[in-house]
């Protein structure tokens, strides 16, 4: 049974909700992914909402752009938390969007991440789902370690190579 | 029965909303007016918009603050025009308000007036009916003339008083 | 006779306006196009404005950029409802044009659509018209379950394609 | 016979709109003063606007706020140079009538001074008028020594009394 | 244990993070409240932070203001979720503390809520813990439908005794 | 001897100047051009200033970029009248060369245009010169007139050929 | 001899500038202080930042609002660092004094600190003269941990007395 | 041994920080340049800090982008001055990132530099280390020297070649 819910508004946002995905499946957490608009099918986006805890969904990552309200209307009826991810927009950067999820009134809120922050959205489910999951809290210590590890490196090359290395 | 809905989130903008409902009464136009959130009560509102039709509604007039979903939810549900009113909010001013409802995908319009243009909201709506209706479509000639005459009757004051009589 | 006037104050816009038109043109519902602009040609404006109710126009859709006040100066002559399409703007993202339409003063309402949402100013037109045109509002009703079947269709490809299918 | 024409779409303006005028008063040029909406008295407004020259105008300052119409729309009608006046709103600050005001597009430009700024529009006009004009020149090379010779003053003071002084 | 700690920078932040408590209190669950700046006392911040989950802490709610770092600087280190509260400021009105808590890097994320939101904070903390808490989810599910009604109740007040009586 | 004087700090900046510069030459306008950096070069600067009105200058054009300061400084020395051209920028948009530009404290006025605003720039000079040169002020009546006519042939081949012939 | 200038163009800056002396005179580090407008006294202002050097002023601190061009013009001459205030302002925040001051062409950088932060250029000019003086960085040290002890002691009381402590 | 420590969070920061290397390659000022994340390496980071001091640093450069933390948490730890770079960001244009570093509270100032600054931050750095180094003092005077004559020559070229000479 599906833990995470991805749900996007449209398959343009697909290249950024897959960042969260890819994190999912990295970490073997189960996730089912969905393209359901709060605005155009209004019956399906309730329906998907109130049937996702009877599906096992534990946590909902939702990304949309512009006026954006799927994260929001998630938070509305799903009980469980939810993860905002705004989409950049080509004439306001995403701010719109950014303004649109992470501004919700008092008793609903949306846990939002940065605009386009797909594998931190992916990340923060991760890290909501360890907190009874000592397996899991493990995977994610070494991905942090991990993380470190990577940094460590470019800064050992720096060192060994020279800032010009890195400028080509 | 209602041709205008006129709906809120919260009481906190019933002194704006409460323009749009001044401008309705001016015009005699029959309006019901309800105080309804989408996010704490979305099955109370999904009915709400779908009904909206059969209790004799053609234009809804919401208006929404921060992470203002209610107007464009309207828009998802309610087949008929959607008017937004952006509420200016106490750290933002009312860009949060504003770009949540005016930046709408395609296929889900909201006509929205100015941050905390409860009056032209009422305005815009009389226009709306108006188009079918000639008695009101006079009703909104002689409110157009009216505001001339006012501006008018401030320019004579000027001429014959001078602008510090404007001053105090 | 054209029951919706779609004007621009340049060429620029046409393509944003023409998002417009072809919704009108799918819905069967006449209009008439033109370029005329209220900065550099006052007189032909004002009197486009005045004429537009003799030649049958109930809804002006204007479309501007910048210190976009085509739409306002529409809505100051036009006693039926305008709508405004801010174009988005290569310095500021269209943030200039938006202000400059939806933040008209009490009494002078423009219905705002998004940042170059000229198709939701074409659709807002039809719903207006709709009010009081059966044969319209089925249209406009055949064409909303069209839009939540798109959706739908693309769900049903991810879900039996996987994501990976909509990366490339 | 009036130099400058001083108008505004609004009563509210007129705080702004005083210093304006009371830097004409300053420099005894002569001006009117109006208050004049486009949006609500398109007609008078542009009957305004069309006969300024005759009336011996040479300069129009416009002031307004929000979706500021009046200086751009001056400018698209009187041949002569147009000073615009941004006006602060409560809810975006004033950016919304800067931006309405100096976004011009070519061939129509205003000129621009600050948010609120009427002391700087009276004073543009004068330097305008000046360049033709070698008495009031000599007036407004006068008024830029007190300009200096009141900061002095206040330095002296500060050097003689130090800052405490202007703490209370 | 404390199962959840309240952070902030700095004490005139209280008004806000006890918005925050009075939720975890609401619905009994433990926690700890410090003040503890990241910028002042770092060598203090990271033992904190290191140590939270030795106290028992799942989740930690930092709030800060202006240059933001606490929330992020906590998600640093401690490898549970983080909520971070942008806090309002008074020259910028809060979107330098929103920019500097939600746009963080990948790898790094904080789960964040609205300007000024303390008490969503509180609650999206409760939703977290929720997950593996039927008791609480239970406690959840009431504050909910407590809300419902809290806005129903104002619409039966709106539906007897009009408008005007939420104006005064 | 040159009227109007172009200047701007960085020759990056002269694609939007030189359109300042084609309007003053389609005008047969006497100018100078300069690149002068108030920054980089002060002495020069305040000399080129200072002698300004010596050489005949009557209107400085001055543009600049990010913190732009070259237009101010301008109106600190030069007592005529100053047109400031903000430049677009890559991060900004050129929100930081406007406000750097428009928002001059009292008594130090620059008229500023919009953003990469050169040929308005260019053509607000030549009204402020055509106040008191009746044969420019005709030159300045046939360009207004022309543009009006460019538009007018725009609108006529959109009624001749339809929308579709501007969109490729 | 005056190791630090603190300049401002206007006594309405004073409040915030005096934050900056309080800091230097905490420090024992000599100072002086002028009101000095480079737009309205260029000559007295060019003077004064010739000048500087020879007076002993290592570390220019420079505040200004709106256009803010003090602080970039004492880094375009003075030849040391100049640290930059911005000076909140009514209508934008303080936006435009921060754009004015920070983003400067290469080449004359200026030592950005927050709007209003008047205390904290006072503390980073300390730390700029503590670079080559042993004692003055003793002092330094000092103010650091006094820092932390002041936010450990509102801890103390916190965990003493409870967070309502603080919400009177 | 190094004075200047030149740090970046992400090897993505490389060709901007290098602008600020190449100033002090220059100006023969010794540094050292590393790559390390305070969020993915918050011991390595901390350990930086410290020990900068006892490396002979004397001033830091630091770049971060986004909800850049990285100088601000370095102002927090080590005791000298800190320049601050704010990177320019893909949706935001880099004004999350100038916010994130310029906005600090007081007590801890971080002198932050122009969006994509780095050259000004190398010449910050020489400015700082000039206070007490005469001959580095000398070699500043002769690069801004250098700067000036640089916009000489480009002066001259558009004297004796024309404006249309930089078009191309």
């Amino acid at each position: 049974m599906a833990k995470v819910s991805v749900v996007m508004g449209s398959d343009s946002d697909m290249p950024i909700m897959a960042k969260a995905v890819e994190i999912l499946e990295k970490f073997g957490v189960d996730y089912e992914i969905r393209i359901i608009s709060a605005h155009r099918e209004p019956d399906i986006f309730v329906d998907y909402a109130k049937t996702a805890k009877d599906r096992g969904v534990q946590v909902i990552i939702a990304g949309a752009g512009k006026a954006a309200h799927l994260p929001g209307m998630c938070a509305a009826i799903f009980e469980g938390p939810v993860i905002g991810i705004p989409m950049k927009t080509s004439d306001l950067g995403g701010v719109d969007s950014l303004y649109s999820i992470v501004q919700m009134p008092t008793g609903v809120p949306v846990a939002t991440v940065a605009i386009n922050g797909g594998a931190n959205a992916g990340i923060l489910a991760v890290k909501m789902l360890a907190m009874a999951d000592a397996a899991l809290a493990a995977k994610l210590h070494d991905f942090i370690v991990d993380q470190k590890e990577q940094v460590e490196s470019k800064d050992a090359k720096l060192q060994s190579e020279g800032y010009k290395a890195f400028l080509s």
